[in-house]
């Protein structure tokens, strides 16, 4: 039995037009195939949703809060497949717990742990298409979990890689970019990726995929690929390992992200245990800190340390800090939220040297100073003054050639 | 373990000030004893879920259009259980596969086989109110089902019976009253009534509680009382065995409905069979025919038949029956639908003589002409110009001296 998995995003299921749009797509795709699709929530439904929760409580219930919030992909999946069943094809919706979908236990941000594909080998006897739903499962107290912001692209993964089949995304946009279409013009769809570079691009601000859905796939060996919906026949990417990637660019893509903030303590004892003073109590918090620093004071018994985290978290974070400054023992907070983040990534990197040097003799040539700098095996990531963002973008994707 | 069950009708969840105002009924009934309530959907959700799905396809397929309506019940239950627990109530909203309901195998009309009451019993220790939807179930196959409109008042009463409980309907109303109040100013709230009488004034006109849910609360003995979400203080109407009532009223109440239809079929040859001809094929295009009333001609060979219908229907009768015009063997085909049926309902009529002298003395002082009469042992209908409805139900109301 041949199984594609596709998967609709809350833009492509966001309207009648566009639910009758993707349905389209799926009804040419059983012809060829079963098909299980699987869907978010129309778009801006979750929002409602989750709005509508706090008008009740600022912080809802696990256990009410997933009941409600599930009911948004419950409703698409079921209007899809009674569009398709309009077309005379044989299709059925499913929920989580029909299947199940068997996640962790905790709510709002689940792990899908299970997937009971005999449930669904069964189904795909009587019907060609089954309609599931994104975003959701069950625990193993019979209750709805929710996995989180995105959750539906990992669904969608999930189920490819229990059914051993591809996995093709579709979204709004044709595929992933070389960089942000909206800053540079001349920014160039990618063919072919490896899962390594879509998991930096994707961790790094490329919004067309969810970080933990690459990363299922590169785990599992899935076969990705992201389509338009609105443009159905135009290759998209494809997410793939390195193996498959005839040629390895030194640098694939360029990602931003402008919600940064920074926070410096001068002056920390630079003994052990110091660290976990600092960094235990903010993981407590749920802040999650990105980019780390640390500079040896010349005397070499204190440190200045700076780290990033995400913007919303800065005045949360400080609190933490200063509440336990002694227990710490630093001498100055300071702290900015106009900074950015720019990422450069490529497996290509390995091999070519001189990929920081380009990047340095950029940025340098337009008087772009840079604030911090961390680098990994296929990726180097910097820090600037939020300000310069598009021009450091455009002038680093035309340097590395990547328009062509 | 003292258990109440409660049921709050869509309007009475139809905003979230009507959630909360519902919601603080549920909190200070949970003080007293432990709270199952039973939730419509927001008013006017279903109509909108129905109506999205109809965008689709004209006929929905059944599987589908149950997992997209139920979506309505499991919104409003999580956003009320959501509130309570942000007022410290120890709630939880159910779905209705979580306890199970278990209904008949049909989509879109099913019936309520069975309640694990078992699994309310034990969450019930965990928990002080549980939320539950109305409306819907699953299957024996694993598939949501939904009961037809009205359902969520028979869901309450199922729950009442399974755990041997009271039920109280909340509505947007103070309780049954003597007849419509917006056609008669002095009509009354009746404080107390026989189930036999509620199922006739619910399957006759009166809109405040669905006639199945009168029916199942009859043959499970089970306490009935209808109550206002905006008044809750206000004593409601009790609808109880007639055993328990002091003292039966001759009538107890009026009611009418104006989507009625009137078929005549002329000279139709009397011989056993024919009705069946008739009747039969209009059963199957699930046309339900109210009142029937057949008149011999003069040489006996002949009848006229007329009959009584929802005139949503009548175009729909009219075609079948002129269709099987030879088979069926009938004259001449009469409609008429500016008609109006009046029922006088008590069980006090059994004992209390001249109750239909009163109601052709009415009617026959103010020329009103009465089309059709049919008779049950506590009720009277009569068909009449639909012009005179209001006057009818006023006269009526005063003969009976109901607002005393």
């Amino acid at each position: 039995m041949k199984i594609k998995v596709l998967k609709f995003g809350g833009t492509s299921v966001g309207s009648k037009d566009a639910i009758k749009r993707s349905g389209n797509i799926i009804n040419d795709c059983s012809k060829k195939s079963k098909v299980i699709a699987v869907l978010s929530a129309m778009s801006g439904e979750t929002d409602r949703l989750i709005n509508l929760t706090k008008s009740f409580a600022k912080s809802p219930n696990p256990i009410d809060f997933d009941n409600a919030i599930s009911t948004g992909e419950n409703l698409s999946c079921a209007l899809m497949s009674i569009y398709l069943n309009n077309q005379k094809v044989k299709s059925r919706s499913l929920l989580s717990w029909q299947i199940p979908i068997i996640t962790s236990p905790e709510h709002m941000k689940s792990r899908i742990l299970f997937i009971n594909k005999k449930f669904l080998f069964k189904e795909l006897e009587k019907f060609d298409v089954l309609i599931i739903p994104g975003f959701q499962g069950i625990n193993n107290k019979g209750e709805i979990t929710t996995l989180g912001r995105g959750g539906s692209d990992t669904s969608a993964v999930a189920v490819a890689a229990a059914l051993d089949a591809e996995c093709t995304i579709y979204t709004d946009v044709e595929g992933v970019f070389t960089t942000d279409p909206n800053i540079v013009s001349n920014a160039k769809k990618i063919n072919k990726i490896s899962y390594e570079e879509m998991l930096e691009l994707a961790s790094q601000g490329a919004k067309v995929l969810q970080t933990r859905s690459v990363e299922l796939a590169m785990r599992k060996n899935t076969k990705l690929s992201v389509r338009s919906s609105l443009q159905p026949k135009k290759n998209g990417t494809v997410i793939t390992d390195e193996k498959s990637l005839l040629e390895n660019k030194t640098v694939s893509g360029i990602t931003y992200t402008k919600d940064e903030a920074k926070i410096t303590l001068s002056r920390v004892l630079d003994k052990p245990g110091v660290s976990s003073k600092i960094f235990g109590p903010l993981a407590k918090g749920n802040i999650n800190v990105d980019m780390i620093l640390q500079n040896i004071s010349q005397d070499g018994k204190f440190a200045n340390l700076s780290f990033t985290l995400p913007r919303g978290d800065l005045e949360k974070a400080l609190k933490i800090l200063k509440k336990d400054k002694s227990k710490i023992g630093y001498k100055k907070i300071i702290s900015s939220d106009n900074i950015s983040k720019i990422s450069v990534v490529g497996v290509g990197m390995r091999s070519h040297a001189g990929v920081a040097q380009t990047l340095f003799d950029t940025l340098g040539k337009n008087k772009i100073n840079i604030q911090v700098i961390t680098t990994s095996e296929i990726k180097i990531s910097i820090l600037i003054d939020e300000k310069h963002t598009d021009l450091a973008v455009q002038k680093l994707h035309q340097a590395f050639k990547l328009h062509k």
